[in-house]
């Protein structure tokens, strides 16, 4: 699949950092900065921008945060064409603590929303493009919010927001490929001039398959994270994706050195992947957060009973 | 995905025999049996039916030969409405040892054939079907092979053969969805009174989504296997097979409770699934032996290296 205005969005440590509190240390950052960068991915993600007033500094390590500083400090010195993105909750940022895009090493602040918040979401992200960034709205837990008023909110971006993209993120990893389909060509409807972006879950080994089927569909950003890391499941796996994209400007080579080295051992001290209650979670259209506590209990294989739980919730 | 048509083909001792020399113990053996049984696995696949005089006895286990009396061992007295399936391959078979179907507690038998020795699987296929047995050939590493030596295979199937389905296999787990619809798509066209069926490997994390790319197509001969395993990379999972289709005869309650009994620990033993150079294997479109002795070597995680070696092969 050649097409020039795919891009290839890489939020490996953002995405990566919510399993542990986004507390990766500087070497590993800038060893998956470097490779990304080798490899031409055309945006990487490496954190959150939250302000440090409404989290402590303690709990959380400096991906929650992105000071401008620890950016610099990961990416100085390396030679890239990537641009750095942050990711943006609405309510968890504090404006005035944010610098112009000309004097800051991000190029592009993702907000990260839920449809029922989109007036918010639209704000915040016209504020940061005041500011100079690129901005895009990424709609979370959409397999959820597929009614009416996804189609105003879609209106509702066009017509308001200054984003180069919004995004179809299948926050719960239960979207198959002919809702993937669905939705792409619903946001096309609505948007002019903007791109349709799409983050995977793996929770049924669909994050990969499902960025192909937005693809097919004309979607251009696309996200992945390095060996899939992510919370709970995981997201697409880049190197799946270089390996499928045919634009010369991608080079697997880094991605696949830096898994060797960095993400097979890491592997082991944190999960995330294919694993049984995820999947169920994915089936079942929920959040991964009861799948997680059940990976952190004396009844992490006890799948059939988790199963039965989440049905039973459901007919409630 | 709610249509009567559909079969869901339970492989996971037939493929999972791949990894251990068809091995697994009667008891391991009679507890998949019973749970795809109360599943509603529409065909468990038990092994291969391989003449003694060709395989050592001592070699393989009892999967690699599937005797009658060994597949009586591990069904006699469990209530299933399952039929039982062994698979062969061309010129290792003796049909002098084969009873008819009527004398016998295998109902289908699956002949797996290049497109090269089409003729050889056709001629098979037809003397199991005259002693009484449902009938299926599987062309293998199709995605090597989709030129007119395809389109005469299958022309020559639908004229000479008494087989109710014929499988695109994708040994090499390099096939993406697009290239899944043109071959349902071809399939079909040559075929008719015979259903297409299909068997995906995970190379690249695409065989649950390529089995619901054939299934929008209209293949109804599903393969799948319980946790995904399977030779290297494994195949798709039927849990996830199950927890799509939407028809109510299929239960995935005892598939989970029989993964996290039996196949969780399993996979501390024996290695299967979404493994860096199974990926690379797939993605260059080549079978997974160099992979396999790749990750039976010191340099199991020498990812880029292998890759490499694989692209100049492909150059050579």
């Amino acid at each position: 699949m050649f097409r020039p205005e795919i891009k290839v969005f890489d939020c490996t440590i953002r995405d990566g950092g919510l399993i542990n509190k986004h507390n990766f240390g500087f070497d590993f950052v800038r060893a998956v900065y470097k490779s990304l960068s080798k490899a031409g991915a055309d945006y990487i993600e490496l954190g959150y921008k939250n302000s440090r007033k409404l989290f402590s500094s303690k709990e959380y390590g400096p991906w929650k945060f992105c000071d401008d500083e620890d950016i610099k400090r990961v990416t100085d010195g390396i030679e890239s064409k990537s641009k750095i993105s942050v990711m943006v909750d609405v309510g968890r940022v504090d404006m005035e603590e944010v610098k112009p895009a000309s004097e800051s090493p991000v190029d592009m602040v993702r907000v990260a929303s839920y449809v029922k918040d989109i007036d918010k979401a639209i704000f915040l992200a016209n504020d940061f493009a005041d500011k100079g960034y690129e901005t895009t709205i990424n709609i979370m837990a959409i397999s959820r919010d597929q009614g009416p008023e996804l189609d105003e909110a879609l209106r509702q971006i066009q017509a308001e927001s200054k984003v180069i993209a919004v995004y179809i993120v299948d926050s719960f990893g239960a979207l198959y490929q002919e809702q993937v389909e669905y939705l792409v060509k619903k946001y096309q409807t609505y948007l002019k001039g903007k791109e349709v972006g799409f983050h995977g879950h793996n929770n049924q080994q669909l994050a990969f398959g499902n960025t192909i089927e937005a693809i097919i569909h004309n979607a251009n950003f696309l996200d992945g994270t390095v060996y899939g890391i992510g919370r709970a499941a995981g997201n697409c796996p880049l190197e799946l994706l270089i390996g499928f994209l045919k634009n010369p400007k991608f080079n697997i080579r880094p991605v696949l050195d830096l898994i060797s080295k960095e993400f097979i051992p890491l592997r082991e001290k944190i999960e995330w992947g294919y694993i049984i209650p995820y999947a169920i979670a994915g089936m079942t259209n929920q959040h991964p957060k009861a799948a997680m506590a059940l990976r952190n209990s004396d009844a992490k294989e006890n799948y059939k009973a988790f199963y039965e739980s989440l049905v039973d919730l459901e007919m409630d």
